[in-house]
């Protein structure tokens, strides 16, 4: 029975049993973390083979013959730029190697546009106002590089098939002060939500206001799926701005994070000629040359892309058991009472939760107190603030299995006590 | 003899003989590069145990528990921080270790500025005009940072001791739009010439006009002496800063790049609490962390100050030879003609050849012409311009002493013929 449908009574009765086992379980002293979409020990030990491909005897040199111990070769060595282009569906000659982390990819394209402008347009800093769109509930990273810059931000809510694109479509034809959108295309981060293949074209063919307006396409999750066979597919964007005419409308951008190791993995960029041409203007002053060493090393591991999509096979051994045990218990205790709703993902690191209106914070304070850290409240949306307070993210990937059953059986405990509240404040 | 003291006649026949020891070079089809500072094939060799520290069964945790592979360590672990601090010889908490590059540290630090200004002042792409004092001759890559984001750049002349104090002071108090001034303080970068205590002191003893005024001290050859006896010693400018009351007033850089490799070290940024805090509000939104792995592979490799002193001892073994080789070709052939100078360097990557005024182009074109590349003349100069066309940057460390022998034969003979006819010009 839902908790709407219950009485006053039954719905106090049924809240002081579940605040006795809430006691019962703070009691233990849990101290366990759904936060952050951090790997697991497990998930890192399966690429410690890595240590192993170069040692003090190893020819250091790439397949063009540049030493990748010295100076030198900035967009990357070929074989690295190679596995990178097959990661991301686009061709080699599109594809810049960058460090460990694509979200400073995505830092330096922003600054980048602040003070230089793109592609010759006037720098943003020189504009009164800049905007960005924000699909919500979204990456609380993404929105912390546009707060950082002064960047208005508005929210795009997300629907099934990826982004309201008829919201997208008016902001950006619109206002010129639309200078990009923030997307995680496939298994997005929070919702595990792959854009349709409608969406992406639509996409494609914007009609921006702006010359210098991009969708900043983080594609996280490219290969990172739960099962081997369903999943989802989707149209490669670069090649579809291209036949839609718009080439240099994307940045992609990508990296082997949770793919290799979270700390020290290799990134990358994708785009067009023109794109890259500007990109690399602010490139070669920044840099003499990304660590070509763990370039190598990446590509002797997996030697290439057949290698590392069966490497992914192995975190989804991991990862498969994990999201099927909080979707399980969430079916199982929230599936029936309309408290709640949840998306069950086919890859990625999240799953995203949608209390009641009003009771996200509340959820994620109680857990806290209980000893399980989830992500703050409100994270998922620009400047933290989730207009219905009802979204929370659940990370299932770094805890064990053990861990995340107790974290999700503490979660949904606190969703019921919560809603109880929330329900009877209608009553 | 002097050329200016020989006759026209004596000129002219000498040129002549030159002129066909230059085409008989010529044809001999050489093919060396003396244009960059990068470590040769030898140097890099010596760094492979680095390879062989970690394998796939070691422990990859830091010092204080955390696993290098995944995310976090925004500032670096506390082992690595601590090699860096010694080697910069400041404390551990004046230090964040960044990635690969010390130059993408002070491109942060310049675009930070630009955008956010400096621990809370205006940013300067709100201002007017914003500049910076470039010692020269100094680094192209500090000048092209400088230029890129459209900030005006004032020479200021290197003497025997440092930059000209008696310009640095007056420029830095008298105009608030001088915001900083680039210094490689110890075996500068091309001169080899180290700040005496008085430049420091004074340096450290500044009265800016600009709150957001910063010394910008790449540290770049810190312990990269040429002899075991004599060394350049500096006075630790972060201390004497603070001593002076002046502890925001520094930022210093520093990295292994010359090190342990070239394109795979770590680079570390000291400076004051307070301008750390600015830098952290940056990177926090910029990286989840740099390769951490990479950290500790260095901290694993080098043990402390004193493995990594020893090991500079071995690329002094190296580099000392072809410094001697290039010096006693010039001092042999040039020593007495009046037509040059040049500075002993006790360390760092360069030798700095003035030519008559005028002639640093011819000379580099010369060369280039029979197969020696020098780095393009000018290049040490904002801007790319010497004024007085007579600055040209040798960098003896990549070919092996054999090739440097032939570069630096041909290096003389084509400033001898430039020369020549400068003479016979005023003849």
């Amino acid at each position: 029975m839902s908790y709407q449908q219950m009485s006053r009574e039954e719905l106090l009765g049924l809240k002081g049993k579940l605040n006795e086992k809430y006691e019962e379980i703070k009691a233990k002293g849990l101290s366990l973390d759904m936060s952050r979409g951090k790997p697991s020990v497990a998930q890192l030990d399966i690429a410690m083979g890595m240590m192993d491909v170069l040692d003090g005897h190893s020819d250091m040199r790439s397949e063009n013959g540049v030493d990748t111990r010295n100076y030198g070769s900035l967009d990357g060595i070929p074989e690295a730029k190679k596995l990178m282009a097959d990661m991301m569906e686009v061709p080699e000659e599109n594809v810049i190697v960058y460090g460990n982390s694509s979200l400073s990819v995505m830092y330096d394209a922003v600054a980048r546009a602040m003070t230089q402008g793109v592609m010759g347009s006037t720098p943003w800093c020189k504009l009164d106002k800049v905007k960005f769109l924000c699909p919500v509930p979204g990456y609380d990273r993404h929105f912390a590089i546009t707060e950082y810059f002064g960047i208005e931000m508005i929210n795009i809510p997300m629907t099934q098939t990826g982004p309201d694109m008829d919201l997208v479509e008016k902001f950006v034809s619109e206002d010129k002060a639309v200078k990009g959108i923030w997307c995680v295309p496939k298994y997005s981060n929070p919702q595990g939500i792959s854009y349709s293949d409608e969406t992406v074209k639509r996409f494609a063919r914007l009609k921006p206001a702006a010359e210098d307006f991009r969708i900043y396409w983080d594609n996280a999750y490219g290969i990172h799926h739960l099962y081997d066979e369903d999943q989802d597919y989707l149209i490669e964007i670069l090649d579809e701005c291209k036949k839609a005419g718009n080439p240099d409308l994307v940045y992609k951008f990508s990296s082997t994070s949770k793919i290799s190791f979270a700390g020290a993995g290799i990134a990358a960029f994708a785009a067009s000629e023109g794109n890259l041409i500007d990109a690399k203007k602010q490139l070669t002053l920044q840099t003499i040359g990304y660590d070509k060493i763990n370039q190598l090393r990446h590509v002797k591991f997996f030697k290439d892309l057949d290698g590392m999509i069966e490497h992914m096979k192995k975190h989804a051994e991991i990862m498969r058991p994990k999201f099927e045990a909080v979707l399980t218990t969430l079916d199982r205790e929230l599936g029936k009472l309309e408290i709640g709703s949840w998306y069950r993902p086919k890859g990625g690191y999240f799953i995203s939760f949608d209390a009641l209106e009003g009771c996200a914070k509340e959820i994620v304070t109680k857990c806290k107190e209980a000893g399980v850290t989830l992500t703050k409240a409100g994270a998922a949306f620009p400047y933290g603030k989730d207009p219905l307070d009802s979204n929370i993210r659940i990370a299932p990937s770094y805890p064990t299995l053990e861990e995340l059953k107790q974290a999700t059986d503490l979660f949904v405990l606190c969703v019921k006590l919560v809603s109880i509240d929330k329900v009877l404040e209608k009553k």
